[in-house]
């Protein structure tokens, strides 16, 4: 099981690209995303896309993520901090996977603690240049999966898209619960 | 060779969205981004970013996205459109990586023209769920570079960053032509 913290949030100039972080966190494979900061917005519209294309997927703002860290390590799970600082994706996500155990991705934003370094028991890059948190937590949720994270079925939506080569084609259905 | 081309952006509303594209572009493996809409400020800071970690990776804003995808396809490129209506990623890909073509990826912001459905020689989904154009760059340059994009060497920057279990490990030094 995989969960999203996203730690350093400021709501006026964060709003997009923690929301992005949020929608990958659910089409990538993970149960839910906690975020530092309290942002109504934010909840609002994750919960909008969950209830028109599926869950599960759960968000909540406004936590500690002391607590949240803590309390997931007290469960016996993984703690994988995602930083450009960090030892390669690659061979850091094998190693979870063998490990098979619950896993919480944190995510800063520009300026994290440096009690996260110390926290995590994985501080994982995915490359070591300057790009962005949204990717970092894709690929990296990417490899963990194995790239199965494609394979993953939502439930409860009324909307779902069929590939096509061209233009769009949704299918609109009653909710279904 | 690849290279990205930004379509709608809006420099108030995209700033950051459109800066990681951009530094999604330059880590995951393209020579340059295009983007539609003038926007100095994300010029400087792309200007930056390879200045101090390294090139070559080229940056215009203020371009016609329809000039730019004529001369491309008069050049014997493809172009391939990322959008959540499009066919899956990993097929898509492959397709393309055979046909050992220089690849455009149009990356759009919330709406784009219906041509540029038509315009596009693949239309590709990372997923069929709403994400992040962001993590569809990132994982679509994966799949094309078979992830090799992690091997990329950067020349000429100031700066490097050495892989840490904790904390941070920057190397700077003179900048080297």
């Amino acid at each position: 099981m995989f969960a999203v913290l996203r730690i350093g949030h400021r709501p006026a100039r964060d709003k997009r690209i923690t929301t992005h972080v949020a929608l990958v966190a659910r089409t990538f494979g993970a149960e839910r995303i906690w975020i530092d900061e309290a942002d109504e917005k934010i909840e609002e519209n994750i919960r909008g896309v969950t209830s028109r294309f599926g869950g599960p997927f759960a968000i909540e703002s406004g936590v500690s993520w002391k607590k949240v860290a803590a309390d997931w390590k007290e469960k016996g799970g993984l703690i994988a901090h995602l930083t450009m600082y960090g030892m390669p994706a690659d061979e850091s996500c094998a190693e979870m996977r063998d490990a098979k155990k619950d896993i919480l991705l944190v995510v800063g934003a520009e300026k994290v603690p440096r009690e996260i370094y110390e926290i995590a028991d994985f501080n994982v890059a995915v490359g070591n240049q300057p790009h962005s948190e949204v990717a970092a937590l894709a690929i990296t949720l990417d490899r963990l999966t194995s790239g199965e994270w494609i394979n993953r079925r939502f439930h409860g939506g009324s909307l779902e898209i069929i590939p096509a080569e061209r233009g769009k084609n949704v299918i609109a259905s009653e909710v279904q619960e």
